[in-house]
């Protein structure tokens, strides 16, 4: 399940509780859309923010309604028995994959996470994307430590948070990593504004924060890499630059939000006390962003 | 309550459940050594891997045993509604105080996290110390927000994170804050080895992690900086340098963890999974330097 456009949609968060309707109806949209598999319960997702039941009542939500294609939820949880259960729920759930990102309290040691996911890849029916980002755990993975825990059993997917922004290095980069990984271990990007060069790069596949609202249009970036159409891959890219700009000053999942509130998507506001989606100022900008993009997404 | 010693228990965790006996015996050395306050369920006390309900028995096994020396605990969490029950089950335990961090997985913007202690703050019937803690969270407090936030009801108490090490500096910026904070504000020092410095700066409390293992030493250091003994406090402090070495390097939970386990304070491993104390040459070292100082912790 872990090649071309994984698409992570919103959690929508209401009045404090999931708003399953319209998440069933972001889901639909990817199913209709034809994407390659769904990344639900990601940082997009919200999934750090939910109780363990809520997670399990959503990975089944998602699951029932993605029409066979592959669901992956993530387990991640400071505590070792709450990833776990999680584990078991979205197994239960009838998810194809799970991934973990080392969450943290007390920053990790490269030890600790090792053992995390040597502890919990044991506990596995169905394949593990080892999640880096950073930007959420505080935790830097280091090739070798990626390298170690790639060839855990289970561990199938390792999902990429930095890649050098030049194509002929961010190229070198894969296939060094890749050199040294066992076969059936894929690489994803993430961090939606360098999907184009890891894609062109020949990163397997795209965890895609647009993917899960606009995922057409990632399909298009998704498809003209596969082809290697270089040119409508930078072209599409480059078209979504102020998105990627508002991402980075902002946060994607708060820009994201507000584009989801601002389309009609989702009731406002969608995300979990204490977060926020834009308001003021960004928001209008975002609003004409997305006016200036209504034929591309 | 938030003045002198305010020590930092652990929490040991053994086998996944929380060691009640040797949290007790913990409690009970801080009692005899006649803190001024007792910080259970901080960092130290591994809060953030711990479900509620340990929380809620955590809270009352500290509150019944401390025999009337003021209990605080955190109370963060990532869930609004989770940082609302804690508060409510700590106020049930007969707390004295609760504490906050903005626990995060997004980072917070400063907005989120003043609206976080607006809404806490309105549901609270004990104080509130306002917990920055920018290595666990990852959100970095400016004054301007711990000003904003200081007026909020309840807000008792600003733990600082990071002082000048020159003392004539900290000093200042001691006084700069306190210049602008309501009277009833208190402000503590945290980073042990920062306190010789904070408290000679006139901080009110040093929230000491040291405190919760060595609640002697760390009260001859908080009386001698009461005393104007300054001479005291440094050499004191300098004794320990060893110790802040070791807390820079490893965390202060996993150095003060390995001491309470070589000490036979605790039985090991007593940090939740996957988090792990000292091993090795690490732990060698700090063998060593706890055979150095056992005149003095």
């Amino acid at each position: 399940m872990f090649t071309g456009l994984s698409a992570f949609p919103l959690t929508p968060v209401y009045d404090n509780k999931v708003d399953e309707k319209t998440f069933i109806s972001l889901i639909e949209n990817l199913v209709e859309a034809g994407v390659d598999s769904i990344g639900a319960l990601g940082s997009t997702g919200s999934y750090a923010y939910l109780t363990l039941s809520e997670r399990a009542r959503v990975a089944r939500l998602a699951v029932e309604h993605a029409n066979s294609i592959p669901v992956m939820v993530s387990i991640g949880a400071l505590r070792v028995t709450d990833i776990l259960s999680l584990a078991e729920n979205a197994q239960h759930a009838g998810v194809s994959a799970v991934m973990l990102a080392p969450v943290s309290y007390q920053r990790p040691t490269p030890d600790e996470v090792y053992s995390l996911y040597e502890e919990v890849s044991r506990h596995l029916s169905v394949p593990l994307c080892v999640y880096d980002n950073p930007a959420t755990t505080g935790f830097e993975f280091s090739d070798e430590l990626l390298i170690n825990i790639a060839s855990l059993p289970s561990v199938s997917s390792l999902k990429l948070a930095r890649l050098p922004q030049e194509l002929s290095l961010a190229t070198q980069q894969v296939n060094a990593l890749r050199s040294r990984l066992p076969d059936h271990v894929s690489l994803g990007i993430s961090g939606d504004w360098q999907a184009a060069t890891g894609l062109c790069a020949e990163c397997d596949v795209w965890f895609s924060v647009i993917g899960g609202l606009f995922p057409r249009t990632a399909l298009a970036i998704t498809h003209a890499a596969k082809n290697n159409d270089t040119k409508t891959v930078q072209m599409l890219s480059a078209a979504l630059e102020p998105v990627w700009r508002l991402f980075k000053t902002y946060g994607s999942l708060r820009v994201t939000a507000a584009a989801a509130e601002l389309l009609g998507k989702v009731t406002a506001p969608c995300l979990p006390f204490p977060l926020k989606s834009l308001s003021g100022q960004p928001r209008d900008q975002l609003g004409a962003i997305l006016e200036d993009l209504k034929n591309l997404i």
